[in-house]
């Protein structure tokens, strides 16, 4: 997708070096970075420059690659592999993707496997463009269902930012949206602004302005009221893991949003590529939910009367903050969950039936 | 209540002037500004340096005195009564204040009116005193049974500021929270950010630590998930309407955390004086929702690392944004009404018993 007019993905590799969009610089600053080590992605994935399921474990295929070039001893991989996997605790993408790069490389001589690695790497972020145009196609029919009835522009709710910037290209939620506006149909989006990180201020309306998509920039605690005035037709969502059950793991406050959509009878889908699913964990309870830094709280970043970044403390002093990253949406508030292979209901018979 | 421990209230008159703290200052700074024409004080109002239903009703009380001390005339205080009604426009007690201080001063000869409309402000305050203190000691016996039957800390949490601060003193949901610390029962707070103003950072957590009362601030995305895992025993929130009929307008986001607390059977409360009973309007839709300027979202005021407190804009520089300041919570999801005369179902018997 575009910024400033120009193309690009979240992440290539270019000279043996990784290249990223620093998203912690969005949306004040348009920086890309290079990872040069695997040590450089791991603490990418930590500090969240990279972030959003998909796009975790594109960098974390990536990260394979810069570790081979460092040293391309099978053990030393092994170890490099679950550093990378223990990064970030709570998107399935991480686990998968690393399996699936030291599958593809286990046992290979060494002449062979920088080039193997490179090209399962680049068949992951290939596979994920292709996984999320297929999500657009297939959420479009939604809105175009709306846009139909109501012949008016369809007025979309999302929480954080599960665009492109979320992944490799066009994004899970993003992904209907955009195609939608391809189409021709009048879209405007409701951007949960996403607290405490602001993913949705920050990258989601960021991407959607850049891709001329009116949307209107919301505090968390606004959805409810809109969709209970009749302001939101759909609420479209990612998920960092999905459960077997159809229960989806998204950021904080996801939850929150669905109960409103239920109390409402608005549709709530949640879209997501089918590396998102977790088919081993039987209770969302076992999800482990990643608590970060009080400080993503009590400090903020933003732009002075003179133009610098610079990062304020919001907080008293004396008070304490806890930063819980995500909550678990149950199944039962999930109206269909959109996938490369089409919608269907959040259930393991919903699910079986798209992926035998 | 305390600030640096020293006893406050939040407005009170002094040599002709009304003094109050200035509450956008807070956390950072404490302020005690001087109102000294009705203008002073439609417009402490209406930026917010006064806030919370009951000190509105109060800081427009003592504005009608400021006015008299201007000019008597009881067609130019009829005028200034309208403004003051209408400085801000969801709040019920700013009307009854207005109304029930206009009523008091129709006819009064010009020597006695000062006087008459001094004592009914004193009179207002004094009243708000009681009444939160009540609201406080009947709020007590719900937290005493949860704390008889778990012998562990209450975990309560609350919405934006509904303490001290938003009435005279006590608060109307933090009264029981203060009564169950002094009578020596362990209490932690989880307290809502409350985006975009912070009140819950700014306001809530700032007067809780003054207290000495454990507290935990949260983004307004958490509490769901806090409420499935059983770390939530009880919500209580103000208000700022409640109609006859037991729904409950309050600062925007409570709905959302109604609802998740009836997801997870975690009671929740709703804490008000009876000035705040909106007895007239049938129609939750006919109550009108604030908007307020877009600027309280995309900007945000904060410490920087020398000390100095500055504005930032947190927001991309094309991105729209919306700002509405309350919703709606359906009385179906309310467990119960704490009023100075006790507690009651939110529904229009349940009010029609205590208030006859």
């Amino acid at each position: 997708m575009k910024i400033e007019g120009k193309d690009y993905k979240t992440i290539w590799l270019k000279d043996n070096c990784v290249k990223i969009i620093d998203q912690t610089k969005l949306p004040h600053k348009f920086v890309i970075k290079d990872l040069k080590t695997v040590k450089d992605a791991i603490n990418s994935i930590k500090t969240m420059e990279v972030r959003g399921a998909p796009l975790i474990g594109a960098t974390a295929a990536y990260g394979l690659v810069l570790s081979i070039l460092e040293n391309n001893d099978q053990s030393f991989l092994k170890k490099i592999s679950e550093e990378l996997i223990n990064s970030r605790p709570t998107a399935i993408n991480l686990k998968w993707a690393v399996h699936r790069m030291m599958k593809k490389i286990a046992g290979v001589n060494s002449d062979k496997i920088l080039e193997i690695a490179i090209n399962e790497a680049k068949e992951i972020c290939e596979e994920d463009i292709n996984f999320c145009k297929n999500i657009g196609l297939n959420g479009l029919k939604i809105i175009e269902e709306i846009y139909n009835k109501k012949k008016k522009p369809v007025n979309i709710l999302t929480h954080c930012n599960a665009g492109w910037l979320a992944t490799i290209d066009w994004g899970t939620a993003t992904s209907p949206i955009y195609h939608a506006h391809k189409n021709g149909i009048p879209i405007h989006v409701w951007v949960d602004e996403t607290r405490p990180r602001n993913q949705g201020a920050n990258l989601t309306s960021y991407e959607l302005n850049e891709e001329g998509i009116k949307n209107t920039i919301i505090a968390d605690n606004t959805g409810g009221i809109l969709m209970n005035r009749g302001e939101v037709d759909l609420c479209i969502v990612g998920t960092d893991r999905t459960l077997a059950n159809g229960d989806v793991c998204n950021k904080i406050g996801t939850y929150l949003k669905a109960l409103a959509a239920k109390d409402n009878n608005v549709p709530f889908y949640v879209a997501l590529p089918s590396s998102t699913i977790d088919w081993e964990t039987k209770n969302s309870k076992e999800i482990p939910i990643e608590e970060r830094s009080s400080d993503e709280l009590s400090e903020i970043e933003g732009v002075d009367q003179n133009g610098k970044i610079i990062k304020v403390r919001i907080y008293p002093q004396k008070s304490k903050s806890m930063n819980l990253a995500f909550d678990v949406t149950p199944a039962k508030y999930v109206t269909g969950l959109i996938t490369e292979k089409g919608i269907c209901e959040a259930s393991e018979n919903g699910l079986k039936e798209l992926f035998k």
